[in-house]
């Protein structure tokens, strides 16, 4: 009799742990803002590694495998996933590699996604176009490739980001100010009736378009200065910030202008992490530097009471 | 003695004719403006065929071949190529096919290069990114595929569109006002200090980077009365207008307000020529709707005395 119970409880265990796994797995690839903020307290950090995979900067070694750009994309994941919340490879340098390339990309995603489920993929692709075709290009990274979030160019307005919208668990991540020279070319033009500058036009009115679930938004931290402002129009938002690192950008600076009361932030490093070594020992070595900026991290985090 | 003469004349014959297609092979992908007003004289036409070559509306039975887009694309361009002086394939079109649309992309360029030297190629791709970045997409389009032109976004500005430039026999086409709804929601921003509107900065700005050997300007045919305006710009660029047919621009408006002494036109066509028919006559139907556009097109460059 009693046997008999244990085996029935030990039946209920299963089915409950069962269920919790399938509930984990049926929910993989989706993350709201709430959810990435676990996360980053989780992992107590805000990282995302950039998979900028140069074939021309890979190790020597990796050139005799079948797939050079994924052995080195598997490697660095590897060794770093635990540091990061998010690893964004960037679409030009796959598609440099043509179809073979774009096979890589395929492979390093379906990787992680079997691996490491609770990373937040961006295809940084810098994409935009007419509705109906956006619409392809939503299709391309969100279904065939499975990314959560697509990073999107502002020009050509809403209806050229709006198909990317439609896909309720997936994220548009909308250029605003950009962290290169060239941003000062057109993203700084005052706006003759409301005053305001380009960037901070395409924030207000974007803004508009999807809750902060659903957009976040790249701003380069060579003009960290520009966060406070930013944090004005936005303060709620999560924001991609690039340029830290081999561009130069402070962490520092960052946190203090940009961080919000759910962090808020993704900041994003890539070959200051990827090349850290050239040789056999490459992935550890950019797991050391991926754990400097860990750790960097968790200071500001704790600093501003986030952990 | 008469007949050692012929034999070395023929020899001089047959080597300076193989000079001439050495120095023909040589040139194939290059094509400043002059020769591109040269094939529209040639061809009687300024079309441009826009290969958004969707998997679910081509015919059914193309899908029981290896490659549906690339079987599509080659009857296309087998029946329509002496219509048209360029053709556009859409990316986004092939990534939603994911490594193995991309495969059918370059299938399609190869076919075209080999086939019809002749035409202009264009990657409709709307690319822009960081300098390093962008080099690696003007690696992708203009070495790996081989295409003559390349569509890229304004927004990062010259030092996200530099790097294309950086190959001289190549193209820039920028967008700068584009066809669509949301072309209102930043395009048409009056900027404070010039009173110009953004896309007029962008025109009057990227027009110092580069001559219109190497530079042309995406123009949507559903704002032709812009043309006009656009004109006192840029008077001697090359455009290329999308809009026309299925998106509802008139092809006597974008002549008539968008014309120059060497044409300066591209119109592009995609749906309304590639989806005339579905059955297994698409190929031909599609010949008769670009025979129509290209009869249209000859009639406005014989009213400007073109040709």
């Amino acid at each position: 009799m009693i046997r008999a119970e244990s085996v029935e409880t030990l039946f209920k265990k299963t089915f409950f742990a069962a269920a919790i796994i399938f509930v984990f797995l049926a929910k993989k690839g989706k993350m709201n803002a709430a959810e990435l903020f676990e996360q980053i307290r989780k992992k107590r950090s805000f990282l995302c590694i950039g998979l900028d995979t140069d074939i021309q900067k890979i190790p020597q070694h990796l050139l005799d495998t079948s797939d050079p750009l994924f052995a080195f994309n598997k490697a660095i994941v590897d060794y770093t996933h635990d540091l990061a919340v998010a690893f964004k490879p960037n679409l030009a340098f796959y598609e440099a590699q043509g179809a073979e390339g774009w096979g890589s990309l395929e492979k390093t995603v379906k990787y992680i996604r079997e691996q490491h489920p609770e990373l937040f993929l961006i295809a940084d692709a810098k994409r935009g176009d007419i509705g109906n075709t956006s619409g392809l290009y939503a299709r391309a990274f969100f279904e065939t490739l499975g990314f959560d979030a697509v990073t999107v160019a502002p020009y050509m307005g809403e209806d050229s980001v709006g198909p990317f919208l439609k896909y309720p668990d997936k994220w548009v991540i909308l250029l605003a100010l950009t962290s290169n020279k060239g941003a000062f070319d057109f993203q700084f033009l005052r706006e003759e009736k409301s005053g305001s500058r380009l960037f901070e036009s395409v924030l207000r009115t974007s803004a508009q378009w999807a809750t902060r679930d659903q957009m976040m938004y790249v701003v380069g931290a060579t003009k960290a200065e520009n966060l406070a402002e930013i944090r004005t129009i936005i303060p709620d938002h999560f924001l991609l910030v690039p340029g830290v690192g081999a561009q130069g950008g402070s962490l520092q600076d960052v946190a203090k202008y940009g961080m919000n009361s759910q962090c808020g932030l993704l900041v994003n490093s890539s070959r200051a992490i990827l090349y850290a070594g050239n040789d056999r020992d490459f992935a550890r070595e950019a797991r050391t530097q991926a754990e400097i900026v860990q750790l960097e991290m968790e200071e500001l985090l704790l600093e501003a009471d986030l952990l």
